[in-house]
């Protein structure tokens, strides 16, 4: 017998050789019909993998990553043989699942395929995988891999073989066909309902330019056809939503090749919108106690060896900054922190002063390789809302609760409805990895997991994920197409108030440590306004909006009341601009639509002669006529509904 | 006879020989009796020089800064001689004059000095200058010169000797003391009515550390008594403005050790009026049509090499940022200008679109050397209240006038109101030495010196001190202690349009350069709030002090009265703070004195019972019991005689 330990820590026991499906099938019959694949002490295994140990077992649906890969991963395989047998005489090389589906590297040698081609080899695809193929894992020799593939007369697979260890080969077998393989398979093909090739492209054998030249073929399958159907919209809204589109469209931002890559340039109407959201978060940090400072963007080496980030972090990280006659090296700051212990720093403090909640909207500069960079997403130089609380160990609790109320009170205000936490903890077992006492890691992971209970956050908590000088919940927030972002942490941090040698006198008028929260609800401006962007697709909460009205005028007659209209809003602190060129309204109005404008004020004779104004909703909906201050009201509400006050 | 050519243009004919002092006479008497040092053709001469060729003459009385030069050099000489007849056996080494006044280094041998001696080193200095000994000027052979010093032993002068040319050397006499001099004196010692030795220092012979350490007496002297006696106040004066101290004291800034010299670091308050400065300008550019952008603080070398300033400035400045893997240099930006031209290129624009008006509070980064550091004054990162104004060359004249409109108004809800204009204009003898074509610089100086008479500067013309690439015009103001300090410029470039091709599509659908102004009314945040604070000694504009009131209770009984006026003034916007400690209201005025807080508001008993507060200002003045609500009214109405709106 061997005993099976489950995720929520039951231990159950079977005979050795019992398979995984076996192990689904004693727990549900749903269980057993949907899984499609596992992992066993941490190595992925099959739902026929016979189980011979004690251990510990996980079991994946397609809801799991795990499963999806599994999926995905099988999946390449019937692509292979699919292009194996349209295309006799290819040479497969490698085809692994992705985060987005799977791709497969062939060299076609004389064959050329594109788009036109995929609809023949998805239908071979079909109709293997309707075929119900099992796949098979079997061991083989060294030699007799090298065998198999020298008579197929493939370069590539032979050169991957000689690279493996003998003893260490597998191959996987579906219907007649066989590849080199680590495993990690679905039951069958017949659950494959729906596939898609997405596109094909030139990749270079193992990514060398030297190397001959591959194709390589992208696809994405699921277990039913409407989720294909599903992801296809979705795919679509996304492209739509690309952030990097949509900002060059609302001439949010620029790169220029001259300033250098990943350093964005804030254009005007990206710089107010960047600013709205600067000043909202501002005036509830006031609110909420904290102080504005301001610290320069390079600090001296020196710095960041008292900090322990130039030992850790200094080799990958923007060179340092040379002065011309005196012997002096500077880095650009890649966080704030250091800045702030020295502020702390610069003035003594006893405990009837704590916490003190520095912030600082502070720019950092962080080496990223090129080929890495993407938009507003992965930059090399950012904004971050950031601020340090420094407290006594005994206010730790307290202030971590008022964190999380900034931070919900923030994805509230920007319309972030979903969203999750994780908490992070310290591994118990290697308690030597990490600094701080056993009494201040347990007051911290207290205190982080009851403000999460008592905040009623829907967390999660890892074990052994925490950060080495202290504990941290990170917002996971889902947009509107469903996609899982990393937005805004709180972590606690054992580590510089040591290293800096910061001290409160404590009422004991003895000196003590104060503990330091990091702490940043919108994460970086860069990556927030690209979350924001994509999703909303550039239809900001009004508040924010670069331009909230465009007035639009009949012709050019209508010039002088479209102005006094335009003071009027702006004496209701209405963002509008107007479009007075001589164009029919069809044209305005769909402009106006692009540039995502929410409302439109037509004004025409009947309005100039009755003082009043017509409105119309991004969208379409016609809201009718009325007078700048019922429209003023409209606007007033709309913004107060999404912003609300913040209350301490 | 020969022609000489006054400062006003005129040109008079004198007999050779004639002296500077026969000149003066020759113009009026109270001329002669005041002039006391001249420039001949460019060279320093004595009132008593004899003028031999035609040339132009400036006469200098003690208001010039050459006058007081001349009279702080003689009054080194007439130090030196009192040195040297009350300590005999000193060496004498150099002696020049400086901008507040003048100092000796000497090698006293045996003798110490301290300040116990000064005063009799002051007496003897007056003694020998009621003495009426004129300076005279002879030429040396240098043979004679090196025996005079080598028969006193004295091995520095020999030194400086060594190293002038025969023939170009000449000693001065008064009385009957020598000394190795250029020239340029007062017409006698008789005119030096007053003397105070300031302080000694050691100061190694000619600043290197290897040489013999000397004595550096400083000392300054005027030609009243009474003008000393206003120089020992206002330098008193300055001592307790001197923005440094009050910068700690009042908790704006500081500086680390650890994150550099020369790099500030804003405090909560500091941080805080930085901030009200900035949003009190970038009100008023909103209104004046300007947009905020924002770029990142470093930028491809390539972007400095196309601007010019790599070559120009390259080596001077903090050396390039290196990335690890990729072969890449970045440099922190010394100015905003070229990311601006980046951002105008990232769009296309036509005429109608001009002006666009580009502003950023742009932190920039600049090595200078540490000895050179001083407070905020010269730092080595520092924020511009950076614009940039693309136009057409037509616009540049209107342009120009708006932006003197904006800098008026700085100046004015600042509270500086005395300050004077520079033009810099191109040195029309030299036109190769500039950019941009003839009819472009007459266009801009024109717009420059139109703008400033219509706006009704007190200006002055300096030909000859352009940029290279465009005329400008500087702001000097004179602070509370009379002394002025360089504020706001506003220059027109050609250049970075060229160097960045920017162009623009005219009415006759042709492609053109802009012209490019740039302006700072402030300068930067850093240099503007040090000489405001050196200004106002603290006692900020009421709109911008960091706390504009202080709740003062008579004692605990009342923190909730306390507490429920400070929020009362909160809703009327007013940033109070409230000190309930159990201090006497004697200790807690005079903190609140010291922190230069403007308004403080006391409660007692009587107040919390008839819902009043009583008001009293700073300095002293008691304004009496009164309701928060006409508090608000006052503070509202001192507020709004400073701070006007910006009309454009």
């Amino acid at each position: 017998m061997i005993k099976i330990t489950l995720p929520d820590g039951s231990i159950k026991e079977f005979e050795n050789g019992t398979t995984v499906l076996e192990v689904a099938q004693s727990i549900s019959q749903g269980l057993a019909r949907n899984v499609i694949s596992a992992k066993f002490n941490g190595q992925t295994v099959e739902t026929k993998t016979p189980l011979q140990t004690d251990g510990s077992l996980v079991l994946f649906t397609w809801k799991d990553d795990e499963g999806k890969k599994a999926f995905w991963h099988s999946s390449a395989h019937v692509l292979a043989q699919a292009i194996q047998e349209l295309y006799p005489g290819v040479k497969l090389t490698i085809g692994p699942a992705i985060d987005t589906g799977f791709y497969y590297d062939v060299d076609f040698g004389e064959h050329k395929i594109s788009e036109n081609d995929f609809k023949k080899i998805e239908d071979k695809m079909l109709e293997i995988s309707r075929q119900k193929h099992e796949f098979e894992m079997r061991e083989v020799s060294k030699a007799d891999a090298l065998n198999f593939y020298k008579e197929e007369k493939n370069p590539y697979k032979v050169e991957l073989i000689e690279n493996l260890e003998d003893g260490d080969i597998t191959f996987c077998d579906h219907a007649n066909f066989t590849d080199l393989c680590r495993g990690g398979h679905i039951p069958n093909t017949g659950i494959i309902k729906a596939v898609k090739l997405m596109s094909v492209a030139g990749a270079y054998w193992r990514g060398d330019e030297n190397n001959p030249q591959l194709t390589r073929v992208y696809g994405v399958s699921f277990p039913k056809q409407k989720e294909l159907k599903e992801y296809l919209v979705l795919l679509e809204e996304a492209k739509k939503r690309d952030h990097r589109k949509l900002g060059k469209e609302l001439q949010l931002f620029t790169f220029s090749q001259k300033v250098g890559q990943g350093l964005p340039l804030w254009l005007p109407k990206g710089a107010a919108l960047r600013e709205r959201l600067e000043n909202f978060l501002k005036k509830a940090q006031q609110k909420a106690g904290y102080e504005q400072v301001v610290s320069p963007h390079i600090g001296q080496k020196e710095l960041y060896v008292t900090s322990g980030h130039y030992a850790k972090y200094g080799e990958d990280s923007f060179q340092p900054i040379k002065t011309p006659s005196e012997d002096e090296e500077f880095l650009l700051k890649p966080m704030n922190c250091p800045h702030h212990c020295e502020i702390y720093n610069a003035s003594s403090w006893s405990y009837r002063d704590l916490p003190k909640r520095f912030a600082e909207f502070g720019t950092v500069y962080r080496y990223e390789q090129s080929g890495e960079l993407h938009g507003l997403t992965r930059v090399r130089g950012f904004t971050q809302d950031d601020a340090h609380i420094f407290c006594t160990p005994d206010q730790l609790d307290d202030e971590f609760k008022k964190v999380i109320d900034l931070v919900l009170y923030v994805f509230g205000s920007l319309g972030f409805e979903n969203f999750t936490a994780q908490v992070s903890l310290r591994d118990p077992d290697n308690k030597e990895k990490y600094i701080g006492s056993d009494e201040n890691w347990e007051k911290a992971e207290n205190a982080i997991i009851n403000a999460a209970k008592e905040k009623n956050l829907n967390y999660i908590i890892e074990t052994g994920e925490a950060a080495f000088y202290g504990p941290k919940l990170d917002f996971m927030v889902k947009d509107a197409l469903g996609r899982s972002w990393q937005l805004g942490t709180i972590q606690v941090d054992y580590n510089l108030p040591e290293r800096f040698d910061l001290t409160y006198k404590g009422s004991d008028n003895e000196m003590h440590r104060p503990v330091m929260i990091h702490r940043a609800p919108f994460g970086s401006m860069e990556r927030f306004v690209a979350i924001l962007l994509e999703h909303t697709g550039g239809n900001f909460p009004l508040w924010l909006m670069p331009e909230q009205t465009i007035i639009l005028s009949l012709s050019e007659k209508y010039e002088n009341y479209t102005k006094k209209v335009l003071n009027s809003l702006e004496n209701h602190e209405i963002r509008g601009v107007s479009d007075n060129r001589n164009e029919t309204m069809g044209k305005k109005i769909r402009e106006a639509e692009v540039n995502k404008i929410p409302y439109m004020v037509i004004v025409g004779e009947k309005e100039e002669q009755n003082g009043i104004i017509s409105v119309r909703k991004h969208g379409g909906e016609d809201l009718g006529t009325m007078s700048v201050e019922q429209f003023a009201e409209i606007i007033n509400t709309e913004i107060s509904q999404s912003l609300k006050t913040f209350e301490v």
